[in-house]
């Protein structure tokens, strides 16, 4: 066998980057959205769980799990929203995608800015079926680490050019107006959640907090929106009124686990909820009438990880923006593990 | 903050053999089983959950995830039993130790061979335990990947210095015997399994077929022997008859786990198993009788791995045995994630 069996390609942070920006971030997100569309088409071909999730005082780290019986996928990731008072990310992540014939970790990847870019492809993913047709107005309440990807998303997939922002703190604006300036947003930094929804096609809601909080009332959204709520993502940690959820027509990743972690972990276990791949394949209907008030309540899923690290994997080749890694210990006979460490060893005093 | 949240240390394979040469391999295995037992003394600090397998006609790949509240630890591990015949492993590993505080990973290992090391290390811990007193024969039954692993820890442990060794390949036996060779072992290769366990205080069993398989029968185990099972770990994989079972006092990590993974998934549910900690924790007796078989059913837990993560976090400093991994985001300010990709554009064009 080849000597190279103990190696595994690592994209690390600097190569993400470098892998982002040669192939461009608008067309990062739109080819997203295409691999997970396609995963999603193909729901049935999946290991579907809850993921794995640590809870503490501090926050929470979990392990999301997928395969589709020819690959095995997994992310770990961590939400600790006070890390930022530390100068620490609130979210970080890094994932493996391995080969279900033989085990073999295929690749090990940062996934920390591949998770902003998947769940801002799958927010666009859903509004193309859910939101109103021909919108261009959105607001972004809470304006951190994921809203200028979620602007650029809805851009490159549905033609969103007019941005209103707010968050309770008024530099995370200002940081995301700088971000956005010259990308060909129309922008307007609000005073207060209110002002943020006049007038705007789609909400996204995207706010830290690991708490419930109400982001949204019930007054503040009109007839026709479509409602992208990303941020209430683990148990206790909500952005929603519930009256709002009492009159939208709901669309979740998978069920279960929303149910644990979304918006309607606020509602009864047997509240009616559309799974967006029932939608993506025809199974039910997205939006069926221009004054119908829509939610997709995206805590984000293990699949739409599965589909990134597919993205990655497909891009390696002709990018070469990864390294080798001496992951796999290696012995010329597989049995003879211990003999290696001897090898090794003789080879050091030689 | 530090420009070096980004940073997490990289044990690779060829880094674990040197700290592993470095440290000594008996000095290793003594280490670790002190580690396992400390862990293991304060059982009721750990979420303790059944590890989380996807299942394939392959194999098996697990992600096992514990914490203490403090630290939490996962590995990666999979399970091929005809990888060997593509000159691949049966088992590869790695595993991350990360701040539950933060969310952060501390650590980053190969694990293929610190999980061959705690494998054995918990076996010798157990057979502390269990074992008759002044046990200095064993049996190894399977003399693949694990089975020097098994005899070195034994050495040093409990002063095991008398192997005899079966396997159904012969030359599985010989490499054992060329890889032991000097150590201080008297070796006696074996014609069956019914001449290795002649005479033997201790049977190890570490066979690797992925089936219910019959490696000791009832009539060739007597009065007083310690079996140390370690091939049965996965469902569908057993290596010992029933008989044996009924007729030994059965010892195991995790029992929920064990009754899905190992040898007792033949027996009904509630069929009486002693958890290995409570043994340590002086709750319950190991050996009460010269006559008794005891049965130590190991299947590896998260908290072996746990425990093994953590001692090579602590043997890092001195040993230097590492490389530095771009693998976690940093912006310069923690919301700025889509910043960092723009400066580091900004970077490629100047």
């Amino acid at each position: 066998m080849s000597a190279r069996l103990n190696i595994v390609p690592f994209i690390s942070v600097d190569h993400m980057m470098k892998l982002v920006l040669a192939i461009g971030v608008d067309r990062v997100l739109t080819d997203l959205a295409a691999y997970i569309e396609e995963d999603f088409r193909r729901w049935d071909s999946f290991d579907k769980t809850p993921r794995v999730a640590s809870h503490s005082e501090a926050g929470v780290i979990e392990l999301m799990p997928t395969s589709d019986g020819r690959l095995y996928g997994f992310k770990y990731v961590n939400g600790h929203p006070r890390n930022t008072r530390q100068g620490l990310q609130t979210v970080t992540a890094f994932g493996v995608l391995a080969d279900v014939g033989s085990g073999y970790p295929m690749l090990l990847t940062e996934m920390t800015i591949l998770t902003a870019l998947r769940t801002a492809a799958t927010s666009a993913l859903a509004a193309q079926y859910l939101a109103p047709k021909g919108a261009r107005t959105m607001a972004i309440i809470g304006n951190g680490a994921q809203a200028e990807f979620q602007a650029l998303a809805f851009k490159a997939l549905l033609g969103v050019d007019r941005l209103r922002l707010f968050d309770i703190d008024a530099s995370a604006s200002r940081k995301c107006l700088r971000n956005l300036a010259g990308l060909g947003f129309d922008i307007t930094v609000c005073a207060s959640g209110q002002e943020a929804v006049e007038g705007a096609d789609i909400i996204t809601t995207v706010t830290a907090d690991k708490q419930n909080a109400t982001i949204l009332t019930d007054n503040m959204v009109g007839t026709g929106i479509h409602i992208n709520a990303v941020g209430g993502d683990c148990p206790g940690k909500t952005e929603l009124h519930r009256d709002i959820l009492l009159r939208s027509d709901i669309f979740a990743e998978y069920t279960p686990q929303t149910r644990i972690e979304g918006e309607i972990q606020q509602l009864p276990p047997d509240h009616p909820v559309t799974e967006l791949w029932q939608v993506i394949t025809g199974q039910a209907p997205g939006r069926s009438s221009a004054s119908q008030v829509t939610l997709f309540d995206s805590v984000g899923f293990a699949i739409e990880d599965f589909s990134a690290l597919r993205y990655i994997r497909d891009k390696l080749p002709a990018t070469g923006f990864f390294e080798e890694l001496d992951l796999l210990a290696d012995p010329d006979e597989p049995r003879d593990l211990f003999g290696m460490l001897l090898r090794a060893k003789a080879a050091a005093a030689a």
